[in-house]
């Protein structure tokens, strides 16, 4: 029998939502509430082919599920709550207590809090929309699930930092890697399309999106990921710098006269494509200033291109040679012009994109390498939703 | 004719020194002078296969190029300061004014001095050295070679940092890259043992010593290096950190409530080797403990080699593919056991080392991979001070 779930991502002042139909894993309906706790928060929802808004003061997280659930029933999605069969929650930091999805009881809450030290800016808010669900619906399983869990699996000296060994038993410093559930999916995803057990594969997904991370997924099991302690590291994103020689956080600090929070500030959000070109964060206004002739805009392509193309090979190296590179998230699923960047010169490795294939991608899966490509090349949406939904149904009993 | 040249490594309280013969490439003498201002300070020379040692007080660099001079003449050496030709200095950082080895003006004494901004604890005590030099050798050519100037043929999409573009432009942080003379010396010498022009090789140069980087060296030009703004960045050393998330600087800060310049001190001089394993910087203690059955030095290893894997796997991706990998310096030259464990798994490349080949290494140049591998694998014992022999004979017009 078909069950319903809901997939939720909550933030300090907003509240996503999917309702999911498992095992169909069709979508239902999704929406979004915006600026819980202030004047005028906005709710938007998608049921039945129609997109409703609406504005009204709504002071928390309590009260914006209440609403949420009662437009649900406004707008004829579901009849009542108990047709609702279980929540499932994103939350950013799952630490190494989490190495898979969760059951939330009162205990996981309280390690969730424990982990805020780790993610100050996501985990509380990730925490009052999971206990917004738990007062309003007590009697439903709900499920945490981790942007952390997917990597958890890497090899210790994937994860240590040659840092003393103390500040990893006494302060949790390692690397963690973000987005798991997007790397989970896409893998899993790539080797149904690639008709191959994922235990015989090794992947290298590419979530490039405003934020972007790698992974290196050998037999379905992530063993490397270019994020590190915190989203930060890695590669060029859209306003974030990935990894810098760390002495010149010193060095900034020196010659500006910032203190190390604002210079932490400056490489989340005022570097990435956005330093490089003083302009835009966004590939898409990037790619069309190089078009036009502008030399910063075609330099910060080629950095962002080259960070992901050196990845790639460390993690071919990390696995002894790849399967198949996955593309997915906003940049990864449709810019072509960006995955070309990426891929020009791996031919040696035995990757020949198709350049009409890539072309053609239109917001579905698709295979772009050559059929003879010994490394296969794929373009999957990610659908972290699903993912949730799916361990909802897993550890939700349900 | 043969011509007599000096290569000088000047540090703050030191002067490292060898008397070359050119262009036979042959050593004649060398020596060190320590505790330069401070009281005893200890001058020993080798020359005729003899060792001198000697302890007086001596004032400044000045005076020990005097005494370095007075005893090269005293032991037989050279009969007359006029029997030497030139002098070399090893500069660290000749930032982007410096591609190229220099004769040494009076405008280039300057510019070193302006750049010692970017290499506080290096460039005021090389500089120190070549005012000696000049000051009591006048007539002579003294050329200066640094450390960064191989790595200035870096495409500007390898040297940017995705920070804020007036970083670069106000404040020349960008990506320098360190130990150019020796990355230089081992890919021509690599050439020349492969038996190919340089310009048809792409090679992966490993220098691993206490410091340690990698090259990614095409057609003769370095077009990547791991090290950065700093010697800091890149693989994990004996005491460096190496590339970590930059937003763990102030997570370390809050923590353990030190300042910048000290986790700065921190991730220079407790971290690496020494901060994993707490107990050594070196690569050779650290193999016996691990030999010995202790995980956190098998881990310290691991980690060690790993990072150096993934650098091997980018670079490889960034010339699209590589002809040779060579080692060079302490580890590089002398850990048969370090080489093996940072090439396990490279078959998939071409690499084909051979055991045996790896383990007879002795201090010599050798070749290690199988004959039928695809990429070759060379030992070659670095030689900073030939190099600068070569450029004094090339820029110095001896």
């Amino acid at each position: 029998m078909s069950k319903l779930v809901l997939a939720i991502n909550a933030g300090s002042s907003s509240l996503k939502f999917q309702l999911i139909e498992m095992p169909e894993e069709r979508l239902i309906s999704k929406g979004l509430i915006e600026r819980i706790g202030l004047d005028d928060s906005v709710i938007t929802i998608e049921a039945n082919g129609e997109k409703f808004k609406d504005v009204k003061d709504i002071a928390d997280h309590v009260e914006a599920v209440d609403i949420m659930l009662d437009s649900l029933i406004d707008h004829g999605v579901i009849s009542d709550i108990n047709d609702l069969d279980g929540t499932g929650h994103r939350v950013v930091h799952g630490g190494e207590a989490f190495p898979n999805s969760v059951y939330v009881t009162d205990e996981v809450e309280e390690k969730i809090d424990e982990l805020s030290d780790l993610a100050p800016l996501h985990n509380p808010a990730n925490l009052m929309g999971i206990r917004a669900f738990r007062k309003l619906l007590p009697e439903l399983p709900h499920v945490a699930v981790f942007d952390t869990s997917f990597h958890q699996t890497m090899p210790q000296e994937a994860y240590m930092y040659s840092l003393p060994y103390n500040y990893y038993t006494d302060y949790g410093i390692r690397k963690y890697g973000f987005h798991g559930t997007s790397h989970k999916y896409v893998s899993r995803r790539a080797a149904s399309l690639l008709d191959k057990p994922i235990e015989d594969l090794r992947l290298i997904t590419c979530h490039i999106g405003n934020g972007a991370s790698l992974a290196a997924v050998s037999g379905g099991e992530s063993i490397d990921t270019s994020m590190g302690f915190t989203p930060l590291a890695g590669v060029t994103m859209g306003t974030r710098s990935g990894s810098i020689d760390p002495a010149l956080v010193p060095y900034i600090m020196e010659k500006t006269g910032k203190n190390a929070a604002e210079v932490r500030y400056t490489l989340n959000k005022e570097s990435g494509l956005l330093g490089l070109t003083g302009k835009s964060s966004d590939v898409r206004d990037v790619e069309k200033e190089a078009a036009g002739g502008c030399e910063r805009s075609e330099l910060a392509l080629n950095v962002f291109a080259r960070r992901i193309h050196g990845y790639i090979g460390a993690y071919a190296a990390h696995m002894s040679g790849t399967d198949a590179i996955v593309f997915t998230a906003g940049v990864g699923e449709h810019s072509a012009s960006m995955r070309a960047r990426i891929l020009k010169g791996l031919e040696f490795m035995g990757v020949k994109l198709d350049p009409e294939k890539n072309d053609l991608v239109d917001d579905g899966e698709a295979i772009i390498s050559t059929d003879d490509s010994a490394v296969k090349v794929l373009v999957i949406p990610t659908n972290e939703e699903v993912m949730i939904a799916r361990d909802v149904i897993k550890y939700g009993n349900v």
